[in-house]
């Protein structure tokens, strides 16, 4: 089948198809013996989490006229009325916001929002491509590939602050200016893969940054407050009309109901409900409406902050103390775990790379992801790229463990015979 | 806000929103006046079918193991495996299709399939523009627009069937050849907004022509059987892997749900899959998982066969023993309803011509939707596209008998001071 030049793009060629396609080959492993399933970015199941929203659901099942009223009608293109009123209502009385209905859009998840977004701002623009300036290598794998043209992103290294013997930390490198080709700047906070949480100084340097050159500042904030708040720093975030704030369902909880937030100016969020009729015609709504009375009582924030926030905390403890153990006296560091679900492990001066740790540690019945996906739009050569590793702490207690100590294990002999 | 080239097509420009924000502003009518909202695409509220679906949804809110895995858990890019499977084995089973898993996906519903499935075979391939055929105008306002390129459509004028003295059809002009820059052929069946269904003789015409150029034959069945089975005339379909069929939760009743279902050879599904994954990462599989109890089952059908086609058939008798008592001697027709969920009236030699009409209706309280838009990629000027109106046949009775009236009556003043 002859597909256009945009369709040939996507025959195997995109990564993150390339890294489902491979998380899915599982590796033939001993009888009996733990397969440690640590590759995907499934957030965990936490059954008391589970139970409120199904508690919810209940609620929404119950009622035939909210039923038939939710299902059986398309929400606008901009989402759910009922949703956005009750998170403008929460995010102005609860966290003193100045949000207003037209400053929100509802998306089919996160990703379709950042594939909208990107493609609004960025790439052709009359003579020019534009760009998108991801400040803080490492960045999400998923921005790749979301460019409908050519490649649209340029990334920065950052500064590595070293932690004691075990911990390090990305810094913003300064950026004093940028080329007039930048459309936008984008982070996410807590950053997926590293976990890292850029401090409030440096987002207001990126904020005003961004404010002399015109351009908007995008933050992803799949994983941060006011929910589902896996963030374990002191940080502020406001957000203000020259910023595109980036929220989700899906690390809450539900990521089967693919629902995005954003919170931007009345003319991004009128630009993307209209690209959103075209291309979707509307989004799913129906978890929103579900959620809606959650939103509406604040008990969402009773839920992010009590049960799903302490959960991942005692996560990275856990994981902290093992690896601690683990990699006594290996040249191994983890990023300082400050939030989101991931551990982000580099092996400083691996032999082989990090592709090649991470074949291993499959072949040993521990799937992870090679950290070398994870640096869209950087240019030049920096080792660093391809010595890291992310490790989901979503997973089981055991799996977590196990996975640890094979990881350690297989370092020790690669370290040894190097 | 500078946005890119891509992202200013729709600052207002696209024909979906400008619609959507038309059909929003609502007129300012007398006092008790009927305000008749004969516009938008939204399925009939039928309350025992509605029942139906909130049971399932209630005895999913009941099981908490089900509701965890379900909501908790990303679907693969290729769509909620259970509910796959399930179809699989229903279209097998009780149609006597061939079909199996790796030639279905689910999408955000029919719009974002259309999105994925036009891009990835039209527009710019190489050196040229690959375009899409509509071989029947008029055809669904929903596919233009959604090029990430330069216009791809191409549409074909129909042969017109007098039928009595209140009724048309549209018939297949014969095409013999086609251009070698045509990526695939595309017809909606039954179609918006004409209610046609083109006939199984002329299905096979286009699919052999389809199959002599080797590109694939696009079959738009949202409204179509099995399910919804809104579909009033006796016709065959039957997949074959050089048809790509579309089919939808939304006519059965489901629209907030957006889940699209499309039906093609492996390669294609294949293709889909990955363009979801950097899309939207995954398809929302909330209402598929709650449904695949009820396809497993086969009742689906039964919703469909038993409840949703005679409500439909029923309303049609209605609005056309109401259409030929209003439009008695008049120059005006409709479309033969042979399916969907609209009446398309034609006003032959419609003085003003339609967009006219539409606003005259409009200020008189009744709300359609003016046949123009529903022409994408036909050249030429045929004077029959500005005679016609979308009227839906999904609202209150009472809402189709005053609107149907004030039409007619509007029409008689226009045609006697013409």
């Amino acid at each position: 089948m002859p597909f256009s030049d945009f369709g040939s793009r996507f025959r195997g060629n995109t990564g993150i198809a390339s890294l489902m396609n491979d998380l899915a080959t599982l590796p033939a492993i001993g009888e009996g013996e733990l397969l440690c399933r640590l590759g995907g970015g499934n957030p965990a199941a936490i059954a008391s989490v589970s139970e409120r929203f199904r508690k919810a659901l209940l609620a929404l099942a119950s009622d035939a006229t909210a039923f038939g009223r939710l299902y059986g009608v398309y929400a606008s293109p901009q989402g759910h009325a009922g949703f956005i009123d009750a998170l403008v209502s929460l995010l102005n009385t609860r966290l003193g916001w100045s949000v207003e209905a037209e400053n929100i859009a509802l998306t089919n998840g996160s990703q379709n929002a950042f594939f909208m977004l990107f493609n609004l701002l960025a790439g052709q623009s009359g003579n020019e491509v534009k760009r998108i300036l991801l400040p803080v290598a490492p960045e999400y794998i998923g921005y790749a590939d979301v460019s409908i043209g050519a490649p649209i992103f340029t990334a920065r290294q950052p500064d590595i602050e070293l932690i004691g013997d075990k911990r390090f930390k990305y810094h913003l490198h300064a950026i004093d200016a940028i080329d007039s080709d930048i459309a936008a700047i984008c982070l996410s906070r807590p950053t997926n893969p590293s976990g890292n949480v850029v401090i409030d100084k440096e987002l207001e340097a990126l904020s005003a940054l961004a404010d002399r050159n015109g351009i908007p500042l995008i933050v992803d904030n799949a994983y941060g407050a006011p929910f589902p708040d896996i963030i374990h720093v002191d940080t502020t975030l406001v957000w203000h009309p020259s910023m595109i704030l980036c929220m989700s369902l899906s690390k809450i909880g539900l990521p089967a109901a693919r629902t995005g937030i954003v919170i931007a100016s009345r003319e991004i969020i009128a630009a993307l409900s209209e690209m959103n009729a075209v291309t979707n015609l509307a989004s799913n709504s129906v978890t929103a409406g579900m959620l809606a009375p959650l939103v509406a009582s604040g008990e969402i924030l009773d839920i992010a902050h009590n049960e799903i926030r302490p959960w991942y905390a005692d996560r990275v403890a856990l994981a902290s103390r093992l690896f601690d153990e683990a990699f006594d006296g290996l040249p191994v560091r983890m990023h300082q775990p400050e939030g989101a679900i991931f551990l982000w492990i580099w092996f400083e001066n691996l032999p082989g790379g990090c592709q090649a740790l991470y074949e291993a540690l499959k072949a040993r019945g521990v799937i992870v992801v090679a950290g070398h996906h994870f640096f869209p739009g950087l240019e030049g050569d920096w080792p660093h790229r391809r010595e890291c590793l992310r490790v989901s702490i979503a997973s089981s207690e055991e799996e977590l463990t196990t996975g640890l100590e094979r990881m350690a294990t297989l370092a020790r002999e690669i370290y040894a015979t190097a």
